[in-house]
């Protein structure tokens, strides 16, 4: 399926309209980037890279997005010929996926021409902005698990296809499985699910629910209790599977005190292997309060598809140099807009996260048109993803769950605490010289 | 494109376990409801219907499908025999698109066998909860923009298909048109766009840039000022155009006051026919606070793809009602879970909203079992959508959107007060002898 028309309408009459004046094919070169964290958040994650490359080789223009542009005069016959064509040519770097980033990290860039990076705007952005803060609120509900599993249960709060992007995005951020088949189907995620009340009700009693569900399912699976009397349920589901039952799932209700309640029940039933999980509302702050009760899994639904009250970052895309010729290899020099409040920082940049000789990071640091120093504790930041117009980076989903759970690792204690906070690195923006050329995005202290 | 993995893992190992126990067939009714509204709104939209009903109709399991689910043991062979002969065969009925909904409110009915029903749970979940808290923002904030138009512009602030159901509930919402591509080819929205700074400042000035766009997209374009000299630019776009500029674009900065400024300096300059747009995260409060000032149209972007705060709603697909045999014409019997704060309300339901005789609306009414008798003022609420598996429910998304500005004008009027409230409009359940059985869903005052 083509994603060339998840596209903003001026990105298409900004084409025709440099085509025309010559400036189309200028060398250009875009930042994607974010200003700042969500409000309180102490780090971000970068989730989304590898849709987002998928979306730049779907971008295709085809007969039926060809024939809408030109009925509605989006374009003239010049500009639909060159879309007809258009392959993206350029280079692209950025930030890997399930890398942790801070306000100004520049998490994507995209040199090629003009009229080809500037179509580019919309997708890229669509998937970065809401993949990144379903990850960044992923990863601090699984900061808070442990070693419990989280499952992601979220589809039927979120839109039918931002929903597997979640459920994509949640297991890089370190999400065991999902409840949600396309996620399944299209990421190879582990799906998970055993059945929902209207299971229990459908049967006359909820005897012959149980019975009719291990009978299907076996015992190892997991009976939700709560439909009517957890206790006589918790009873019934360990009485039916001779004290084999894989678990138990708990909906409503205060969950610390009845998952208690469950586990000491379990115990003197002799049901010790049985394991308890909780779903309801569940969200970072909830599962942290759950760590003292006896819960061996967690399903997160509404609160992180929506991304824990920060269902978007607020990445933008910004031109930041571009040539003034159509020599492909004119210099490109640095521009930046100057609207109030939204200034942005021209030129090329290199990213490194400083880290102590613990390994400990300190801070990001952003080199303007030139690569920092590394002291040789230091991580460089930028992959290349496209060269030449031709993707050169391809990873498994558990290639980036993993680099995301050890990037994470690197970070001060202080990023994983639940509390509001601030920015747990300051990001240093050096200067050609190396010395400190913009404070824009620090937070002294 | 199916739909059909766009479900819940559970769906279908209910499917299986209900096959295996032979109660997958018994004749069942689910309903589609919420039990509250967003906190502090003081009324939701209905949206997604279209979208639901087409999900339904790409509801089939096709070789990929099925593979996928029979390889991971999701179902067994007769459970894969049974997916692959998906059709809806039952009954659906519901609230209209772009209709009022309130808690309580019975927004979507669907009756077939148990299995037929329960597998289109997730996914009429998804599009109902996203497109009805995007309708039900954007419709808060038409009623603060008055008679001055409302672009839809958030597609980069949200997954890339969720962007185009956020642009098409918008639009039911009385939103007039989108940045949006897709939006515009998947369902007729007019698209509207020209240029972002990124166009400015690939010229080598202003000046250059602006000439390119007017040559390109005539002297009724809108120019974006605010890349460097707000009045510098006013005046440029105004001498160019000799007066004739359509409209300015306005995206940082004390909108009220840069506004006042711009159309004092184009009056002084005699565009007075000049328009000026504003965007930069605007949502209903913002739109209210600028009623007063110099305004043409809002922009609004990413508080209107998410819900202005609130993502999604809380609607939850309830079995409420079934047979106790496989009997296609076994009376129904009323079921409800009792799980705590969780507990649902069993049986058929019919709505209607009560109005004065001035047609203002006084109550939702929902009647259990039997329609509560309407005085003549009243308006019957339910719509037939599928008839025996066959969709009779097809309509424009004019018509929609003409039935919500509708609808919303029979409200009290303190329903469109920007301040946060209660629902205004009580939900009463009545029972079959026509006395108030329930209050879960009322608001006493």
């Amino acid at each position: 399926m083509t994603t060339a028309l998840l596209t903003d309408h001026y990105e298409l009459t900004m084409v025709q309209a440099a085509m025309k004046a010559g400036t189309a094919n200028r060398r250009s070169l875009f930042d994607l980037f974010s200003r700042r964290l969500p409000e309180g958040r102490r780090y971000g994650v970068v989730a989304g890279v590898g849709r987002a490359l998928d979306a730049i080789e779907s971008f295709r223009f085809g007969d039926e997005e060809l024939s809408f542009l030109l009925e509605k005069g989006i374009v003239g016959d010049d500009g639909a010929e060159w879309l007809a064509n258009y392959r993206f040519t350029g280079d692209i770097w950025g930030y890997a996926e399930g890398e942790i980033y801070f306000p100004g990290s520049p998490i994507l860039s995209v040199e090629s021409t003009f009229a080809e990076a500037v179509v580019l705007e919309t997708v890229l952005l669509s998937i970065y902005n809401y993949d990144s803060a379903v990850a960044s609120a992923a990863s601090r509900m699984t900061a808070m698990a442990g070693d419990r599993s989280c499952a992601e249960m979220g589809a039927r709060r979120m839109n039918e296809w931002a929903a597997v992007a979640a459920a994509r995005a949640a297991y890089v951020a370190g999400f065991k499985s999902t409840s949600n088949l396309e996620a399944g189907r299209s990421y190879g995620i582990p799906t998970i699910g055993t059945a929902a009340h209207s299971f229990t009700l459908l049967h006359d009693t909820e005897e012959d629910a149980f019975r009719a569900q291990i009978a299907s399912l076996g015992e190892d699976t997991t009976l939700l209790v709560d439909t009517y009397d957890i206790e006589a349920a918790i009873r019934k589901g360990v009485e039916l599977t001779g004290g084999r039952l894989g678990a138990i799932r708990l909906d409503s209700g205060d969950l610390a005190l009845v998952a208690r309640e469950a586990r000491d029940l379990l115990d003197d039933l002799g049901a010790t292997h049985t394991k308890i999980m909780v779903t309801s509302d569940l969200d970072e702050w909830q599962i942290a309060a759950l760590s003292g009760a006896p819960v061996d899994g967690y399903g997160v639904g509404t609160q992180l598809v929506t991304g824990s009250g920060h269902p978007t970052c607020s990445m933008v895309y910004k031109l930041v140099a571009r040539a003034d010729s159509d020599d492909p290899d004119a210099e490109l020099i640095s521009v930046a807009k100057e609207s109030k409040g939204k200034s942005t920082l021209g030129g090329r940049k290199y990213a490194m996260r400083r880290r102590d000789e613990h390994g400990v990071a300190e801070a990001e640091i952003v080199g303007l048109g030139t690569p920092p120093a590394n002291d040789g504790n230091d991580r460089d930041l930028l992959v290349p993803m496209v060269r030449g117009g031709e993707r050169v980076y391809r990873e498994t989903l558990d290639e980036a769950r993993e680099r995301h759970l050890r990037v994470r690792e690197e970070l001060p204690r202080s990023a994983l605490r639940i509390s509001r906070g601030e920015p747990v690195l300051d990001t240093w923006i050096i200067d050609e010289t190396g010395t400190e050329a913009l404070s824009a995005y620090s937070n002294p202290r």
